[in-house]
């Protein structure tokens, strides 16, 4: 954790591999292998190992090229003012670690220049609101105190420090106790980290910063320290081990997270993302129970739901036409009783409140994040941070400057060429152009983008067409064969959606891969745009992928099938499917929670857990082959720089998010049809969270603490689909469900305002005579002479003067399902931008001490500014003697009536304005 | 314009009105009216003054208890560093100017403060884009520069300057060449009343405040000066003449606003309010063109419209059921040929193009408006100033500072008695709700504030209410007399729409009123929230004011008519009234027109022009009753503060914003059936913008200048309108245009794909014989014999089984109608979030500058760093001798290699940080 002195402390580390061709001459003095060198006290050892070195052999030139360029870059860093160690590179080849300390002068500079906010002396109490929210706060406390992580608060929770931009003029307002500690790990890495990401290395084609070093793999890794070991024996305690002991383990699931020490040691960035995602386990609990509720309800009335009754009905049993063409027989309604039933489970009025609920819910999550964020602003000290934010993402990603320079070289060699055509006025503006890229440049990669996304969205919807055929033509294989035609329905649905459900994890991860490629592609300039860029293509495409086969059958499965008669055919002999007699509901319900549970267990458990631990096997595996001088007092003993290397790198929270995105999607997009998604998600995340935090804590490399206000793009597709999901919440009551249809029956239609007669109300007839030839039902088997049979649709009867045209009910329950849209559609998104604008997006009591803190800083300084004042203006009032200036100014203060009793400290204190 | 000592500016004047008692006693000393009292060099003249006043006999109590607050607030203002300036109470009576001058140490030490951006000496080039973006520019400048107003530019319009905030340590990065005019004159005046704002009276209560004084009437008015005269002969030019000039005249009004001096000269608020009005009336030149287009398509294609020529066809002429009972006659439909004629100017397919045009227009101008606020923002320095604008609006209102320390006495009072029942712990923890208003406390007011809102809508309610039941019985009461049957409805409609108009001008006016009342009432604790409170109330109330009859019209005349023989009574024997022949669309054009421009021309002659000066020539009269002892010298050379004093004072922009708000509400909510309103709100916006300017420039006292980055709450008010077109307009197409009815039956039910046959088609059958007793026309004169009479309804014919239901085309309609509204909404909706997404907010050429501006400013102050860092080393290293030091520092930077030729480099930098 040190340098060798034992006091420096290591603050970051940079990882190259080195190769040396002279090697073999057997010059490596092993005795040397531990030498340290170091711009410290240390230093003089370099003395035994220089010469060692000079008489190596000659190194082949891409290595010498790395080398040099790593050497100007350290000797940047060092004129920067960090400063540096590293070991010698004693053996052929191997790791060589450069451990990196700031000292305290350069952190305060680098503090100043960042406008990091440290807490200064001045302490101020945080009100706790009324004495009843007070007594009510002490209450909840005391519940919940078992449910809360045993971490030692690092502050007391009733008083916050002052805190103000660090600035070396004005040190005396810090707290400074010990240099060494005042600035955290977190933040001492992210200054060493901001300097690396700012130094250039003209060598290297005069890229800025440590990122493109990476990139031209001059070094291969550059990360901070963790604090220590997670699983070490013992009680020495560090943040790394507290973390993991009341964080990251199954067994404290029940607890709430840490966020203030997970923001101490991983950064805003990361902190931030836990508090979303806890907050959102949160806000899933109350769904859940009314998830839950609601389905309680349709279980509840299940004997008491008159169309289902109806339909089980075998006595007054309907005669349905046939379900496909020649093999299939009339059958009765009675035999889809079972479906009809299950059906109520979802398709209820509770679904129709519930899916407002949870619309509201969405709004009501996000209204509330928004408020935590800002919660969170206020004691992570973030208010005000947006212009450092930027600056610390806008550096040139790597990729985008070596775009740039090829450009310019092209540029060069043909302006050489036309230089004797153009003249060089013309020339002079053209440069403008040329240290970016311009629309001209990008066009290829814009167009690759939308080539490549219309294919894949193509792609996947052919994928879901060819589901679709599939169960078609399985359907039809399979009721050829009477042994197999009894349970042709369950077998073709469960083999298609698991299908389905195995084509979206497999182009899952190929349209991440897809996603990040494209978005290489483009090219864009800085490591924030491509971030943004990457998760709208993910998002996208994923979004697309996950949800296609759902949306098909909510709003398209069995809306084509034509009528008996004339029904509509894929191709030849083939019929486009029918929903099951129940409902599309009961199916939509189906393929929803088979894709999202599959999807959370499969990735969860194989992607999240399996795979790391296979890369891991496999470098162990990789490690035992090399066979590496390994040596052997290093393996005993690890530097912790040495363990965190073996460790995975960091690669962002896209993933994490992405994930969390998707399954919030199935949450609000289709509650109507599935009200237990969300007990399902609670599930996913209560592991979620602990797998996140596990994988942070001890597989992973520590990353640079990264400081943001908020979540970024990812904010803006959470509230994008929650206004999304009230359009498709209405669509699937008004259009999947049998809500209307119900509702319109029993208020216009039905004799005794009940619904008895519903289901031969939604039946139409049709005359069998008129079936096409070559359809009718070969040989059936059906007890009775069959004159109409029916089918689910409101169309004319046969003896209308216009049969089979659609009837004045179709077109009244169409009106009544589209009125239904609209009034849900903008009922539900008024009550929502009412819930956005009733609850403030800065809690008042934050407000309130961010208003406390900003006048307290002003009293503060001009206190300061007074005394300041009476200092220097003492000794020139003393000099130049009081006599006539305190007469002529206190003649000015308030003339008419003399001087008045407040006319001494008036002039007094005007006197030094006047100088 | 400044010190009677001529040298030091008049920055901010206090005004107020003195009464003496003693007076009568003929003591007032002529000779001394125009001596000076001030901190100044001319104080030495109070010793002449002085001994008059002190005789004076007593006065009395409130003035003097005013008079010692006022001393005592002046006296505090003076230790606070300004100077102070102001004439003699000589006369009995009259008014006295307190002169404030801030020296250049006040500004500096608030400049600092406040954080205020100042340039600095560094400046730097603005890209103007690539080298065609440059030449389509300069064309651009140049054809557009007879409309550039003819204002000397500041700075060179390629060049900026870096600007950061005033800091007095950092006085060398500034450009100051004379320190009286650094700081031009609005950031003084802002200066200094920031410093009002902040100085405390101990007498008055501890309020805080120059506004709390003069609430308490301490003060009479606090003001900036104006520059100068805006009339004066000559050539001597001010800021205020050349506004004048060049802004605020109507001769002018085809140039140019000069932002960036109105800006220079208001300040940043008002600055941007004319920056909106201007970008607004820019972006209604395109909407009018295509309004134009639009209706000059509907006047062209007027011929060819086949319903209304059938319509028109005396041939096949429809006999029409009557439109009242028994006084009314069967009528030809070809009689309504003119409305029906006059319909379809407004009721065309381009109408609907036009109404997603509007609809994207708006999004389109609020886009541009959040790109021209970012351009305006970085041009004037306010990127990052959010906090201190917070800062300045947060100051507690006096009226809520009175409130709480009422409040405070009561309790006070109370626990007084209380003391000894309860303990004192309980005691303490109530303390802290007593500084502040509770909800308790608030209760009456938002009890009263929601009762009156409602009673208010009511009240418009019941007025549309009225004016209908005027129209119907009216109406009947035309139709018995003979004469005026003709000309029924023409008489009625304008009469009707001209009450309308009348009530909405008064209750305008009503209700500006009431909403400041309300407001009041409710005691928001900061001048910010009570703007805010403010303006949602009065946009509420005028809005429904001024819509609710236009909406009556759009969506509920003629709806709940009933049919022949089952008419639906208002009350007895008037039936609800129907839409004219020819749609109501024609009549919701009508009103539109009457009153948007009725509004417009009213409001802007009388109240705007009128009544100011009315109320100018009121004051003038009065002057002149009253005996004043007028000073002759005085009011031949009268000052600029007495000058100023006279203007009006500036009561804010809120009326200013409200008046386009609503006209803004006009060209976008009803655009669909008035495609000129854009054209007659671009008539009216290039006056208003003149003689809003000639108010501000002429009319009323210099307003303070206050910063701002946004027009706030407006902002959110005008994307709401824009969100609520969406619906409005569709809605309007789809319910009140005959669109849909006439695509239906082109597509469904037309036999050869016109629309030949539509009339018919739209009229239903009823049978005369089944009129109601009593309802059938008198005494008809109707040529033929009826058996059939039509009216406009999808009903089944009376020979059907079910005589008079809604037909099956009438269902089908209704559902093209729902589903258009639905495509359309969600369509356009999506398109303007498209719109919104792909414009950034930021435009790129400013984010770039932001960019570039941020990255000179890390170079300016790294070069600064390591400059005075050399500075400091230098002779350190001198002292210690650089022997041994650059040996040891050498050897650290880059050990296998050897001293590397970057080598000296880096140890000459790294010898500082190991100090």
């Amino acid at each position: 954790m040190h340098f060798h002195d034992n006091q420096r402390k290591v603050d970051y580390v940079l990882a190259y591999h080195y190769r040396k061709r002279g090697a073999h001459l057997g010059h490596g003095s092993p005795g040397h292998s531990l030498a340290v060198i170091s711009n410290g006290e240390t230093g003089k050892e370099r003395q035994a190992g220089g010469p060692g070195d000079i008489e190596l052999g000659p190194l082949d030139a891409l290595e010498e090229q790395r080398r040099e360029q790593r050497e100007e870059f350290e000797s940047n860093l060092m004129a920067a003012g960090l400063e540096l160690e590293k070991d010698l590179e004693s053996k052929n080849q191997g790791s060589v670690f450069v451990r990196i300390h700031a000292p305290w002068q350069v952190l305060a500079r680098e503090a100043e220049f960042l406008k990091i906010k440290v807490p200064t002396k001045k302490m101020y109490e945080i009100k706790a609101g009324g004495s009843i929210a007070k007594k009510f706060n002490a209450v909840l406390q005391k519940l919940s105190s078992p449910l809360q992580p045993k971490v030692p608060e690092h502050s007391n929770n009733r008083m916050k420090n002052l805190s103000y931009p660090f600035s070396r003029e004005k040190m005396y307002l810090y707290n400074i106790q010990e240099k060494d500690s005042f600035f955290d790990n977190a933040t001492r890495s992210r200054i060493v980290h901001e300097i690396l990401k700012r130094t250039a290395c003209s060598r290297a084609n005069n890229t800025m910063g440590i990122n493109s070093l990476i990139a031209n793999n001059i070094y291969e890794a550059a990360y901070p320290l963790h604090d220590g070991e997670y699983d070490s024996p013992g009680d020495d305690m560090n943040d790394r081990k507290l973390l993991y002991q009341e964080w990251a383990r199954y067994g404290v699931f029940y607890k709430f997270q840490p966020i203030d020490l997970i923001r101490k040691y991983f950064g805003e960035k990361i902190g931030l993302y836990f508090a979303w995602l806890g907050l959102y386990t949160s806000f899933l609990i109350p769904s859940s129970v009314i998830g839950v509720i609601v389905f309680l309800y349709g279980c509840a009335t299940i004997e008491e739901d008159i169309p289902s009754k109806e339909m089980c009905d075998q006595q007054n049993a309907f005669t349905m036409c046939p379900l496909c063409d020649k093999s299939c027989d009339y059958w009765n309604l009675s035999s889809a009783c079972g479906t009809a039933r299950a059906s109520h489970l979802f398709d209820n009025p509770a679904t129709v409140f519930f899916s407002i609920f949870m619309a509201l819910w969405a709004t009501m999550f996000l209204e509330n994040w928004k408020r935590l964020q800002m919660r969170l602003g206020y004691f992570w000290d973030l208010t005000g941070i947006e212009e450092e934010e930027v600056s610390s993402l806008e550096h040139s990603r790597p990729e985008y400057e070596t775009k740039v320079r090829e450009k310019m070289l092209k540029e060069n060699d043909k302006s050489v060429v036309q230089k004797l055509e153009i003249n060089a006025t013309e020339k002079e503006e053209e440069d403008d152009d040329e240290d970016k890229l311009t629309w001209k440049d990008r066009f290829p990669g814009y167009l690759m983008n939308f080539a490549s996304i219309l294919f894949m969205i193509t792609l996947t919807f052919s994928i879901v067409f060819g589901v679709i055929v599939y169960r078609i033509t399985t359907a039809a294989a399979l009721s050829l064969n009477k042994a197999t035609r009894s349970n042709v329905r369950v077998t073709v649905t469960a083999t298609a959606v698991i299908i389905n459900l195995v084509v979206i994890l497999i182009l899952d991860e190929i349209y991440g891969a897809v996603a990040k490629w494209l978005t290489k592609i483009e090219v864009p300039k800085t490591e924030q745009t491509f971030e943004e860029r990457l998760i709208l293509k993910a998002f996208l495409l994923k979004f697309v992928n996950a949800y296609s086969p759902i949306f098909y059958v909510a709003f398209f499965k069995g809306r084509f099938v034509g009528r008996p008669g004339s029904y509509v055919y894929v191709f030849d002999g083939y019929r486009m499917e029918e929903c099951a007699p129940g409902g599309c509901l009961m199916e939509l319900c189906i393929q929803l929670s088979i894709i999202m549970l599959g999807k959370q267990l499969i990735q969860n458990n194989i992607f999240e857990i399996g795979v790391p631990k296979l890369k891991k096997l496999f470098r162990k595996l990789k490690d035992e082959t090399e066979p590496g001088e390994a040596d052997p007092e290093h393996s005993k003993h690890p530097e912790q720089w040495d363990l965190d290397y073996s460790l995975e790198p960091y690669t962002g929270l896209t993933p994490e998010y992405m994930e969390m995105i998707i399954q919030f999607g199935f949450v609000t997009l289709f509650v109507a049809s599935f009200p237990l998604a969300p007990v399902f998600a609670l599930l996913n995340n209560v592991i979620e969270v602990r797998l996140d935090a596990k994988k942070f804590v001890t597989e992973l490399r520590r990353p640079d603490a990264v400081r943001t206000k908020d979540i970024g793009i990812w904010f803006d597709i959470l509230s994008g689909i929650g206004k999304f999901s009230v359009i498709i919440n209405a669509f699937v009551i008004a259009v999947t469900s049998d809500f209307i249809p119900r509702l319109v029956y029993q208020y216009s239609y039905s004799h005794n305002g009940t619904l008895h007669g519903f289901v031969n109300h939604t039946l139409s007839f049709f005359n069998v005579s008129q079936l096409k030839e070559g359809t009718q039902p070969e040989n059936s088997q059906f007890d009775q002479e069959v004159q109409f049979c029916r089918f689910k649709d409101y169309r004319e009867p046969p003896w209308a003067p216009n049969p089979y045209e659609f009837s004045k009910q179709y077109w009244s329950v169409l009106s009544a399902r589209l009125a239904f849209v609209i009034i849900f559609q903008n009922l539900v998104m008024f009550m929502s931008v009412l819930v956005d604008w009733m609850i403030p997006d800065i809690p008042t009591d934050i407000s309130d001490q961010i208003k406390k803190e900003k006048s307290l800083l002003v009293d503060f300084f001009l206190k300061e500014e007074h005394e300041k004042l009476k200092l220097t203006d003492e000794p020139a009032q003393r000099s130049q003697g009081g006599g006539d200036r305190s007469r002529r100014s206190r003649a000015t203060s308030s003339a008419p009536s003399g001087p008045s009793p407040t006319g001494s400290r008036a002039s007094s204190a005007s006197q030094h304005t006047n100088v």
